[in-house]
């Protein structure tokens, strides 16, 4: 159940108001990493969670961010407000000055309304709270960005006060996730294939604009990796030589074949 | 640049196609958390990066994502080719069966029509890097899903080949991101503020449906945590005692308050 | 600044749960008509509000609203948990069953995600209300289909919990629209055309499948009605009578001509 | 059957173009509010409608919009042609100017194609009227916004014509809905809950930020209205007090009960 | 203008009503390919178009595809009826259930609302009555499959009506395409760059899983035809061989240096 | 299976960027005639399609798109990258700059996400090819306009190669369309009705602004058409000659009558 009190959460205050920047503010009003976002993720996570203790988590961090949704919002109003009468104004977001009068609306900086298709959502606990935390870095750089657009000291002190709270819920997320105790890249429960896990497909190669070659690093270097010659120019080159048979895809033969490339690719450890 | 050599990264082989399981599996084709989604946002996240080793990387992964298209499309299209003529396999999927002819199409189980919506580019490499641990997590869950939802061996063998991928891949994006050697929950330039940051807001409170009472866990509780009693309690209680003068929001004075609750908030640290 | 309570606005009890009506339950949740399409907009139509009065009314039924959406929320998830696991009732929504894991998302019954596009927010208060009142009436038919497509107890007496209060608030709204005191059809500032306004066009003529002549009603009779043929068809006959003259669009003279048909037609008034 | 006559319904005569204007006038051609909306919204009802009276009203009027759809169009294209050829202008609205060639597109000021979201149809008459009544309302103040912003006399001159007719059409529509003759607040079949129907639940407490406190006013107070304290504060005070026992929600008993804030709230009616 | 005769095209009849059968029925009412999305792309054209002949065709065929609307939507109304009403016939397609009541709605199969995102409108004649040519023969084959998902006389006999319809406008716009006298494949007024147009870029390579290798045909060889092996293959080789220099993309030279594949590759012309 | 190599397809370099024009280009790479479109719609069409010989050459041409898409990428992202930290530009598109930090992303110029509605996929082969080839006369004529926007040589050099491409596959397409050697106007197994495949309706009619009369034209006149009055008129004089009875839609005889108008229609044939 919500209550609402008529307090925001922090209290806005702005100069001059900036209809082109209070555009941009929708960012995080109604765009795919602002506050509805983030408090309809949380807020349904939680609903769908077995885990009354990290439920709790998610309630606590979706209501407050219902709160951001209202702090941000009524900024965005503020710098909005003179399209409604002000032309010159109105063009900066024609959206908001003819069919809002002015007013915010769920919908980003170009207009486009608010989906759920921004939401991230699985239903599986550890799953859920990396998207989360993800998606609370997102969020964090998209202030950081609007402050870097704004010389208002009013609302650079909101957004600094909601870019803040983005790292407190990113760190909350993360000691959540690393308090299950799940092993390392143990996600559900069936294993990945052993050999086929550590293997590491070199698909894209040549020397780039600059001048790189393939970079190493410990992404496909140290450890249990493999490094693989891109499947693709392996199959080019079996079917060259003549080592290759079609086989019929759609085929119902009951015993696939692994493609020679994942199962026979040489590996060039390092 | 790109090329296509005619062989699938993996061969599939089906028994007896499942209209109903094709359908289902387009969530991996044409879904939010499927193969285009991620060859997208690892391909572009590339294309905009400027460190050539991790752009490598991205362009690694964001190609062999394309090949994984290729491989379960041509899946789901064995499984949903009965739809063309057969009226009761038409009806798990009549978009599929009517407008495409029984071929798949880039849309999800329910027809929801793909969308770059489902993208997470930030431009920002370490942020977009957690996007794509947390993307692979989820690509991972919903192929076991997948897996769990049929008999058939050959498309258990296939969806095993591409779930044992996603692993593969947050194996490397992890390893790409702790390379960078950025501080913990340090994302971007501007830090967060000191105090603020580390208050956790109680927002939800009561006791559960099953009895719990508010939870408390290394993620409001230890280290630097501070508990805030919930800001809009606070505010109430605050209005109650009479101890709060209400301001004007969107008065532009220049020197923005903080909020009692967030400035003022009891903690309970343990 | 909003707080959340754990615990329902209204306890749920299902019997058996039913996933095919787990998946029309959706529709109140993330619908078209649904509880976050009525939270979201009343709760920023009361944030654009400056009348304190409406506004706190606007906010008062947004945030039940929020949680009502958590009591049909909690509703759908206990009959779609079964989808997780059980293949044939994942068939009923496999979007929710593969890419959610038996949980709620922000989606109808057909798997479309919710969009700030269901939302009618004008800024002009009394239009808002008339957009109120008409989603109240809305929301209560859909909650009524619902009850008609259950035979559970605990679910039909959740749903009459929640289809009443629509009454409720349609009541409300219309009562905060009447005390405004505006005169009836007067939107806004600028007056309507004055003969203009009152000319019924019947645009849609000739006898129906079922032998109906063209209605008359109070819409279209009585008062300060007149009736006007068919724009269209008075325009074919003075063209084949000679009379009207071609005249060139988009030329710039500033003497705009009113068509003759909405000018000059005859009234039928009875 | 439709029929088309080459001549508008109303003449357009413009000044000079101005592609700025023309992009703030595609809100009415492509737009939430527009005339492809309301013509829709009417022809669908009425397609569905049993009521061969009203059902000949939603054709008539859903034709007369097809003719204000051409003419918005129209003059939405005068403005927006030299948008093929003058770069300065194609900035206006790069979407219209690129991919359109300067031509009218089905889409809003900002670039968002038309979508069925913004129609309300529910094949429930009275209930459709309410929705028509509204969005004619919403149709109209749009009008006036856009009177508002332009200058150009044949351009207001089309504008007030289009704004007249939806008064007109919001006088018919609210005439037909009286004419049914349901009792107020009568939505289908399924009466409400006695008496939780007049309870008004205070959700939103406080002292806004210009020192309001609740409002009251005839739509929570007098008549059959009953003040309900929130809820939520209930629940919280409630359980604080240890009045209240945690149930199992999703438990199979048969006796749901309601919640006690709904059924013993103290009313404060005045 | 518009008119509406009370009417409809073509008088629909039809046995026992299926409702799955009506849920296919909505691709051509609501669909991608419907009667709407034909409707719209003409009328629009029309509305844009400078040719006054052609402009006359367009809106000919625009307004009949407004009757066709009328038709199919008659049908699949017919067909839906059951869904307000039977549980069972509901689950076919809860939204037109729930939500509308049994009624139609402009969404296809799946649920998806009708989005403008269909239309192909670029306001170069030629270049749209291709577009159309295309989208007459993709709605002539959907009208067929159609046809072959029911055995009911009545739908069938309707459905043949709409689907010969298709190929009278196929034919019509054939026509008008042709009788504008432009040279082959000449699009717009810029011409391509010569030798560049005539070659064919082999990108996908390869022997197929059924064995087929790499395909010629008339559109590869013969006349102008050029055949270059696949950039991306020559690019690897001329950067193994060392013939390669890595430039800087972004660099600004004033003198962009062409592929080296583009130009020089050795044609293989049969 | 795809590979990349780290090349472009053509070079780009750029004078000074122009953020504004940047915004442009993004049609050509999430535009919904842009290359990801042109891209998904071959390549899925091959996935689909059972002629090896074509779909060969869907795949050549699909693969070449994905090139594509790379460059107009990069020529894109270095027009926008001053968005990053430059407000004036950000302006351009503040969702690239603030969601984006300057990076492409997959949308048009007007912030649209890319969506799988562009494509047209029916899986029949020639009604795919005719799509095709109305998707590159489209591509061409917007690449032609972007090209119009600009005077720096470097961008105007590779939009001219990127062109130069789209007629390189009109042609492609075209020959292969020709070559499957199917009668003209024959889509599918079912044939049209025979005479009124031939009967061209005359829906629009009277004289235009400019005083046009009904055209005439070898869309309809000549050769086997027969001119039919608008069906709609007659229908409204067959009712005022009171010799039209109406009929019970929806009613199930098993014998539907043929529209009057249709069949008796009087032809002006020259």
């Amino acid at each position: 159940m919500y209550h609402h009190i008529k307090q925001l959460m922090y209290s806005v205050h702005i100069g001059i108001p900036d209809p082109r920047f209070g555009n941009m503010l929708l960012e995080q009003f109604g765009g795919a990493n602002g506050e509805l976002a983030a408090a309809m993720q949380y807020a349904i996570q939680g609903l769908n969670c077995d885990d009354p203790e990290r439920k709790d988590l998610l309630m606590d961090i979706g209501t407050e961010e219902l709160s951001h949704l209202e702090v941000v919002g009524t900024l965005a109003r503020m710098h909005l407000k003179p399209m409604k009468s002000d032309r010159h104004a109105a063009h900066e977001d024609p959206l908001i000055a003819i069919a809002g009068g002015g007013g915010v609306a769920l919908q980003n900086s170009m207009g486009n309304p608010w989906t759920a298709d921004y939401l991230k959502i699985t239903g599986e606990l550890d799953v859920d709270l990396r998207s989360n935390i993800a998606a609370e870095a997102r969020a964090k750089i998209v202030y950081e960005r609007l402050i870097n657009f704004t010389d208002d000291p009013g609302t650079i002190d909101a957004l600094q006060f909601l870019m803040s709270r983005e790292i407190t819920h990113m760190k909350a997320f993360t000691a959540a996730l690393e308090s299950m105790g799940k092993p390392a890249f143990s996600i559900g429960c069936i294993p990945p294939t052993p050999v086929l896990v550590n293997q590491y497909f070199n698909d894209s190669t040549g020397v780039g604009d600059r001048g790189e070659p393939d970079a190493r690093g410990p992404w496909n270097e140290g450890g249990e990796w493999e490094m693989v010659t891109a499947p693709a120019l392996q199959a080019m080159e079996s079917y060259k030589a003549g080592t290759r048979t079609p086989t019929e895809n759609g085929q119902s033969n009951g015993s696939p074949e692994t493609v020679v490339t994942a199962k026979q690719g040489k590996s060039k450890k390092k």
